[in-house]
């Protein structure tokens, strides 16, 4: 039975995150945070919780978490996570990190798409990019968890087969992202109110969003030299899930067809157990996934070009439920405990 | 052709104001303002109106409404409109304010159910209560109209009829409303995010909320004895419209069959150009009214009781559309234009 | 380990209980029937499912049905179930039928609301109404299960105490009901469709829907005398959730007070696992129940009234939630296994 | 005043021609019809016209129709069209077609999409392709409109500036399309059910639509060469509107900066009454068009790429109210009567 505390307990990721782990055999939550005005049972802040757990949430207490906790899931903003971050892991705790904070190496590309210095290099050398079917064996021993952000996991894991492979043409991938509203988080603004968002479907971000140097930054490792790719996301009326319509050309000498792509995916993909690709002709969509750590894929040869169309929740797979496969890896759970 | 002005031109309320006006052979709007953080044209911050209008939105600056306008709609926060309208009237300026400010006669019931006190006691006795099915006469040669509430305009048209004729047991009366969220206007809110009221549903203010001594007012004089009822508003998931699901005793020597009942609205609207009653077990949903000034109305006869069902656009009927109503009756303009 | 089979697994009701099934320690699905036209994997009827159960949906087999199960659910519409049941019922099968056949006790008001004459009266005497609050010593012996209708779950819960001890005035209670559109079924008609549901909400069948007599059954059970309920139910344009709004006069002789009233709700609900009881001035919401088994309701004293607000997930507590409840009852699982 | 007549009323395609011709000043609506199971008043079928209109819907009688009419609107299923053009151009009356019948000047074309045969190859080389900002000229003197389709309109609205001046890579061009649940017609079908489509999101079609060889037609006229693009449409959750993000590779010649771009816009558009271009990285909603008939476009530049997001109601500008458009311009009315 591990203990483990979550800071940022009161935002849609910290919510989500609860809910999985009291379902979880061999976990135990000891420490709910965030920042909130005064403390308060966790159940009155989300009434569903209520009769299923009955802890007080507390702004956060470094000394208290370290005390109490082996494990802690931070739910934060970003910039605010590499704050804690240090204090934790100098206390030998495990950190799983839903931030953006430890994810991309270069602190230049940080700054830029962030608006801020990084603060901790240091610990951000050892950082794992939480992604199981890329990092599976050095997750295992992480100490420090970059979760990654909900674009990049639906994004990278529907290119990665034919990047590693070097199958693409590397200046043509476009990726039109489209996700439900949970993704922005719970921020109290004008643009995220329900008359506001409600009836209406808009892109933001053209091309300038901070996930996309996530997506580039994985990629290119695949590939072995720099891929840039055209990211728009959009914003969805809807609550949860995320899926994203990728076109890309083939490299000229390496016309595959279709049964040779699929091949590909279930080679690259066989035994993992959140992945599922579908047949020919057969594309998800965002209730397959929805309520599911799953990442549901469809793939359309179209001669020279390629057609993909990922889904993933955007809340689970996308964010707190990666976290807890993370978890599961790091512990040697089975790694779709509390998941399925 | 005359010339008005909106202050609070930002809201839901102004943004649907603007739209009808533009559609008005009569009218040419002349001043747009607003707390807002700069000056912009209003279709920068309402793309919607491009090509349609390019007037710049302001702060608002009385002495400019008062040399430029002949008509003022007001559609600001409750208290702020009491703060203007005195030097709006003293400067011979028409004035039709839609927040609450001037709609109830006791100003102590107001200080109750705003936590303010009224301010305004002299303009308070020459404002005409802008139900036009009400008060259509004194609205004609009134300077002042306060607009009614949205839950008051269905509610109090719904049981004008019965109330009148004391043919309702008057203590009975229980008024189950639920509202489209634009009825809460473009508060910066948590409970009123996106992610937060779709696919919810939920009662609010039970039974305290402060359309119900404005439904009390004005059901009482129409009885000629105190009348209040029981009124629990809901917020439903989506943009616009509003239905109340009305309960109430007959009493009990005017045991009246459905008929008789359907007779007595008819008679009561027949000249109404903005009152639809339905036929026998036929009842109007938000959709027969989104859109439309319309108020639409089904009554079911259940032998000792009645059910009433009412159905208003919150935003037209029940705010912006009624405002212009009350502003064609004060200048004769046929008293649907713009309307339609 | 049950074996357990589902006819209807293509309905809402039947997805949902496959998914609370999958997640069962003690219950393997071995048989899945529903009108189709032609057998498929049911993973690829609901790919959500992919990857989770991989078996074979076919037209209703009864001889295979009954070699295969020890249980069988029933998902299926209104005089389907009759149809089925006594085959079941006689190859020594139990059944937890979730359709209304077996509910109502007098097949006359059977015949008046579902319009067609009852064909196994036989078998109709020795269902249990499957509402564990009220009948669990019954349940846990039963062959066969009425599981109860998504309105009068919330309605009876949220009335019982009261009506038990004869504190109403039985000739109130109004039962305002609004229900997401799963409650509805997975039945294909042009008001059913997005573009019609979407942004609308109406009232629907106003006080002649079928569940008000198997609510008013309950109740009068519980009175010892008749009571008959106002009950109009509406449509949310939302997809799982039900909330009721519930108006009643006091006894003369029973004016209690609040506190009174919540330690009656509280001593009569104490050991339920699925009940939640608000504190004053606090109400549930939808959102707090939905994906959850759990009834919430919250209760206002008026004096000489009181307004209820009761809160379940239509196909959880108000369908396949209740349905696996009732199973755990009678197969002596802890009753919240897979539930929580 | 010209006499006008619908065919297929009762769709959301008549149900938004009725609403816009009952605001035209010159235009009376004096048949309307559809495939009903028994005649009926128009404004029982739309309890929300009740008081604007009161005309019986019937089955469409040719003869009736043709002795009433000047012009008819069909609003018709592909197909069911050109059975009815050929009776009522022979009778000489003006015809605007919002199905797809005349809207492929290659009958293999149509046949090939869909699915049958075309009947009526005389009238269709006739026909003028009803968008007003290519064809004006021709549509002024047209006695047979081709309304385009919806995703037509904004794709090649979208592109035409660019493509008639040769700057596109003519294979590179990538239409992402999500559009509003209306756009696929008043079809009783499971898959356009509340509960399906609501929280969900998902491709269509996928790169075989039957409007991208309408795309690929009207491009290819402009360019004077063969251009096909790449098109996946998508269905959003709600009701009406719809939204391109375009993707496309420069030409290598022609490295236009964001100011030509935008100039190049602004010069083909600048007497368009319902075009309305963006300024430097802003970008059209589709809250910014639902309700008007205005087509809203922005561009970026990416250097050699060009990422382009466009918007329409497909109701109105992409059906309804571009027929009006044409109807205005075919009898000389200002363009915009009704419209705005």
């Amino acid at each position: 039975m591990i203990k483990v505390g979550i800071v940022g307990a009161t935002g849609y990721a910290g919510e989500e995150l609860i809910d999985i782990l009291l379902r979880h055999p061999d976990v135990k939550i000891v420490n709910l945070s965030a920042k909130i005005d005064r403390a308060q049972n966790i159940s009155a802040i989300f009434p569903k919780l209520k009769g299923r757990i009955a802890l007080i949430c507390t702004l956060p207490d470094i000394k208290e978490i370290t005390r109490k906790c082996d494990l802690v899931f931070l739910a934060l903003p970003h910039t605010v996570s590499m704050e804690i971050v240090p204090k934790l892991l100098s206390a030998g705790k495990k950190v799983i990190d839903l931030s953006a904070d430890y994810r991309l190496e270069d602190v230049k590309v940080y700054a830029q798409f962030y608006n801020t210095v990084h603060k901790d290099k240091m610990n951000l050398v050892k950082a794992v990019y939480g992604l199981p079917e890329l990092y599976r064996a050095r997750i295992k021993g992480a100490q420090l968890i970059a979760n990654p952000g909900c674009y990049p996991t639906a994004g990278i894991l529907a290119l990665a087969p034919l990047v590693a492979l070097n199958l693409v043409d590397s200046g043509s991938i476009i990726i039109d992202a489209k996700s439900g509203v949970t993704g922005a988080g719970k921020k109290v603004a004008e643009s995220l109110l329900f008359s506001e968002i409600n009836e209406d479907f808009k892109a933001y971000k053209v091309n300038i969003h901070q996930h996309a140097p996530e997506i580039n930054q994985e990629l290119s490792k695949l590939a072995g030299k720099k891929i840039n790719v055209t990211f728009v996301p959009h914003l969805l009326p809807l609550n949860r899930g995320m899926l994203e319509t990728i076109y890309l050309k083939k490299k000229q000498k390496s016309k595959n067809k279709y049964e040779d792509l699929i091949n590909l995916y279930k080679k690259c993909y066989k035994k993992e157990p959140f992945v599922r690709i579908r047949g020919e002709g057969d594309f998800p969509k965002i209730k397959d996934v929805a309520g599911t750590n799953f990442f549901d894929i469809g793939i359309k040869d179209c001669g020279d070009s390629i057609i993909i169309i990922a889904a993933i929740d955007n809340l689970l797979k996308g964010a707190s439920g990666q976290a807890v496969q993370n978890m599961n890896i790091m512990y040697k759970f089975p790694e779709y405990t509390a998941l399925l």
